[in-house]
């Protein structure tokens, strides 16, 4: 017997139907043995309405209230899979965040956990009452806090560490981890595996299918996570230490993201608190910025340039244009209309060439390279938008990703 | 500088618009110096729609889980309450039935409070952050009950005793308790005050401003009630202690409810237990018997019947068969399009020849009495629905009650 958390997304309970479906699975984990402890999102639409509530109530609703409002999400789900699981003839009880001991930083809008209090999952699962977890929620200093993005991802993971699960399976609407976006790549390939540090590559390189806090959360604590498909029977994708992966792959997957803008401080004049003021300015106005790159033109003066993404682009212009004067630089440039195109792989650390190998395939697809970035196991490079497809084609094709 | 709780029904906070207005006013109690503590149900129609998400799921619910449920619709509108009167400029902070103390006893649907730990709401106030409190829930042995009906009046009195305010104001969709139901009596007068008692009585009687039980839990507490209008600055309707009172009415009001049915046992063997197990075996099935009439037509045979609404009858009837032949009963009979008409008034204790009154001023409306009931304040008649309206009319006039 195992324990498993079991994790549905909010399209996996997204109707009655849906529902009812999740509990049929939970019941045959149930019936084939296993002791299961599951983890809720809000059905569907439910978190818009609320914030199409609270909108019409305030324009920036107290961050308290909204956690408040928005946590009532989840407990509705949880109540309806609890009820659908005991149609089933599974016992199951709905737990809120307070009720299943999540604590978290007192921070409201996107609170990290910061330890979970087990006991009453513990006791429900002794008594063969699969507990059924409000996701995204936690408690601080007797208020309800949310965790943000990410957060039902991360409830599951924290949970799954706490209980000491065997593991952590994260239910959504694909069926695990492909090496590009089947709808972008028509042979696009099912890994059957992959690592904790590829996915958070991945994770963060917008491939939509696993939070990055997630994934750091069950890298730290040693968490097998599971991706798969709430709507089929189909194997998924396991998720697990580089160390016990049998063999590395230069190249695992292709990621992308579109509506992609770049920034460019030409002339800069050189001095050590430049890069440092600009960003702190844009980190404080919540622009989050992406790829930077900065080149020396001439002696004394270069030229910073940075992504983010296409609806941040007004605010990072305007906020460079408020320093540019005091900054020396000559001219603030924009260009959206781009997208960003990753290669990520753990055995790309013992392999070199395979940036020159992207490039390559980048060529073909004529897409031209405007910007570069580059980790241990990765390669990132922004061209235009209009290229992407044949891109991702080109350097999946390239890697032979599909074989 | 006064302690008030005020209540919001669910018509009051039933759209963002409202829940302005519900900030507006309790802001302005703020702002003539009063301390506030506010009570609100769910908007107008989330319970029904989460009971119909429920209802898909399974037929008849866990009850756990479906006090689990339902009890996010008041959470949502504290949340969106206390972010408009933040909008307003007035602290606030919404609370749960379990933020707030609200202890029950473990039983789900129609929990009764048990205690109020109050430390919680007392400290909010202490730091002049007004609490809003979820009515109609509360917490036992860690999971959340809630209070079945007239819950969230129930909740605010019960918040007003523990916080020993000054009053308790409960905000509804008329301007307090009337003479007799306006829609039915044109000339139906609004009481400036009513003592609990017949408060209690009409309550009972299907006038709709107020739950029993909330009535009673002031009643025992001695909390001083309001009922007034959240759409008008009018004065509403005090309910306070028959002794403090001036002058006791011989008859306050008129009430009346519709959709009663008469189920009828003919010509039963005589016993002591047969009416004990008859309505024990109804009670058993939750079938709300408020009439009983019983009569010996002739030496060790009777005649009972009884009032049910017109909803329960068809499960009445089916009881009252299984019992028939063990009771040696002859005949078991339904009437329905039937309505209960009654009046109202302390005073009548010490003024006899007040039915006889009420019996005239039915015959002068035409209407067969077929059954009676009286208390020491109150008579209440059984008569065919269709002459309900000139009845009440009749009644009104015959005690001159819109002088």
């Amino acid at each position: 017997m195992s324990l498993l958390v079991m994790k549905f997304g909010g399209t996996s309970v997204g109707s009655p139907e849906r529902i009812r479906a999740v509990a049929a699975r939970v019941a045959r984990a149930v019936a084939d043995g296993h002791q299961c402890a599951v983890i809720v999102s809000a059905m569907g639409h439910t978190t818009d309405e609320l914030v199409g509530l609270a909108a019409e109530i305030a324009e920036q609703p107290d961050r308290r209230e909204m956690d408040a409002l928005l946590a009532t999400g989840e407990q509705i789900a949880t109540a309806l899979v609890a009820m659908a699981l005991h149609e089933t003839g599974v016992k199951a009880a709905s737990f809120t965040g307070w009720q299943a001991g999540i604590q978290t930083e007192p921070v409201h809008g996107a609170a990290r956990i910061e330890a979970i209090d087990a006991s009453a999952l513990v006791s429900s699962l002794h008594q063969n009452v699969v507990p059924v977890i409000a996701g995204f929620q936690g408690i601080a200093q007797g208020a309800v806090t949310t965790l943000g993005r990410g957060g039902s991802d991360t409830t599951a993971v924290a949970v799954a560490a706490a209980l000491r699960a065997d593991r952590c399976e994260i239910y959504t609407d694909v069926n695990g981890v492909y090496t590009a976006d089947p709808r972008l790549v028509q042979n696009a390939r099912k890994l059957m595996e992959i690592s904790y540090e590829e996915m958070l590559e991945l994770a963060n390189l917008g491939s939509q299918v696993l939070h990055p806090r997630a994934v750091e959360t069950a890298k730290r604590n040693g968490v097998a996570l599971v991706v798969r498909s709430s709507f089929s029977n189909e194997e998924g994708t396991v998720i697990r230490d580089m160390a016990t992966m049998e063999r590395l792959r230069i190249v695992t997957g292709v990621a992308c993201e579109k509506e992609v803008a770049r920034v460019a401080l030409l002339g800069m004049t050189v001095s050590h608190h430049h890069l440092a003021d600009i960003f702190s300015a844009l980190a404080q106005a919540s622009v989050n910025v992406d790829v930077i790159v900065q080149s020396v033109v001439k002696t004394g003066e270069t030229d910073v340039s940075f992504t983010v993404s296409e609806g941040d682009v007004a605010r990072a212009v305007d906020i460079c244009e408020e320093f540019a004067t005091r900054l020396g630089c000559q001219e603030v440039k924009q260009e959206t209309g781009l997208s960003k195109i990753s290669i990520v792989g753990a055995g790309m650390i013992s392999n070199p060439g395979v940036a020159a190998h992207m490039f390559q395939a980048l060529a073909a697809a004529q897409a031209d390279i405007k910007m570069v970035s580059t980790s241990e196991i990765k390669v990132s490079c922004i061209i235009a938008a209009d290229s992407l497809d044949a891109a991702v084609q080109s350097v999946h094709d390239a890697f032979s990703l599909a074989e």
